[in-house]
């Protein structure tokens, strides 16, 4: 069993490149880190190589190279990284499905991964993001994400054609707004519904609010100015779902 | 106008140790950073000093120290702070108040931060950290709570011995559990209540989850094991809060 050690081994090397956006988009790869989610890449038919510690005990239909735990790290943005590492195929997108969840221009990724969690949860079909919305392949996302970004479909689109595509084909749009907007809770949603929820600081932007059928808000103290988006979104999502 | 641009200068070098809880604690000291967290430490009368730089203009009735960016920099862990800081006292602690939140060792900074700030939105009033929860003036968790910390009442305790005192009390102590809980939009809160939520891995520990009179749970789409604690005890906290 040969055991790679050298961080200048070739494969390695352009591997480690993943962690960059860039490169990610040049090569259509990812990388996911452990084993729960190096199992839900191969459950998701997008595992393309397993790279792992030579004492790690795992074996999937996949070709697999073994390292030592630096060679790992080479690979992780963490500390103290697992043992083992998923490269994976990028994920096919679907056509938008009936209820659907437009993030324009999220920038945690942390957010952005508890709400893709989120959307799983509450049966959110499709997530569209923003050209500006975080890298869904970042490594915090994925690892907020929990795994749940192989289980939903998300693309990256202009959100403005988007919405406009969707209000022709007769989904509700609904917005976010505290002024006149209606309690969540009173909310029946439609068949076929998109959900628009904004960035961190800046919230929705006027020209994508402008397009939005219903505006909802969610009843609180005014002690409270906002809440974190990924709160607020799975508070929707969640009430939606009811 | 005195500037201090020396790192060596002695009280700069002591309220550096504040980024650490060690000192923090021997101190009763702890730093917030930017205008809206330094003046919401105004406003609940626990600003000691404001720090900031010779260009920003605030004028606060309180003692204040210029210094160059650098030093503002030593104060901070953000790569690129604002040019104001705030020295505050610790925040006094009050009585338990009858809607109770008990957060069972929460690790990461940002949840406990995000549950601070989606407590004061749904009126918690009293929040229970126990002992080996993530320390309240961490600067992470400052900074998630967007402020909200000094609109609440936080106390670090045994959490054991505190949900034993609330029960002698007639308070209603809530847990979560998937299997044999109830759905939480079926739940009609005590006017005294505790709701206890766990570790981001762990959960809450048995010993406590078995003090618990009810339990609850949130719907979700079995394809999701689980939400992020921050986002389930936000949607839990909005449900008994409607």
């Amino acid at each position: 069993m040969e055991i790679i050690s050298s961080l200048d081994n070739k494969k390695i090397k352009n591997y480690s490149k993943l962690l960059q956006k860039k490169y990610r988009d040049l090569d259509n790869l990812f990388i996911v880190e452990g084993e729960h989610l190096v199992k839900e890449a191969y459950a998701s038919n997008v595992l393309k190589e397993v790279i792992m510690c030579e004492d790690y005990n795992l074996n999937l239909n996949v070709p697999t190279t073994y390292v030592t735990y630096d060679v790992i790290k080479k690979l992780s943005n963490t500390l103290n990284p697992q043992k083992i590492m998923g490269i994976c195929y990028k994920l096919k997108t679907k056509e938008i499905g009936d209820k659907v969840l437009i993030l324009d221009d999220i920038q945690d990724p942390g957010n952005l991964g508890t709400i893709i969690r989120s959307s799983v949860a509450f049966n959110i079909d499709t997530i569209i993001l923003s050209n500006n919305t975080v890298d869904l392949y970042n490594d915090k996302v994925i690892r907020a994400s929990e795994g749940m970004l192989f289980k939903i479909n998300i693309l990256r689109d202009d959100i403005v054609n988007v919405i406009n595509h969707l209000k022709a084909n007769n989904y509700s749009i609904y917005g976010t707004k505290v002024d006149g907007g209606k309690d969540i809770s009173t909310i029946k949603p439609s068949s076929k519904y998109a959900l628009v929820m904004g960035n961190e600081g800046a919230g929705v932007k006027d020209e994508i609010l402008n397009l939005c059928d219903e505006y909802l808000y969610i009843p609180m103290n005014s002690e409270c100015e906002s809440l974190n988006v990924g709160v607020a979104t799975s508070i929707i999502l969640y009430s939606l779902n009811k």
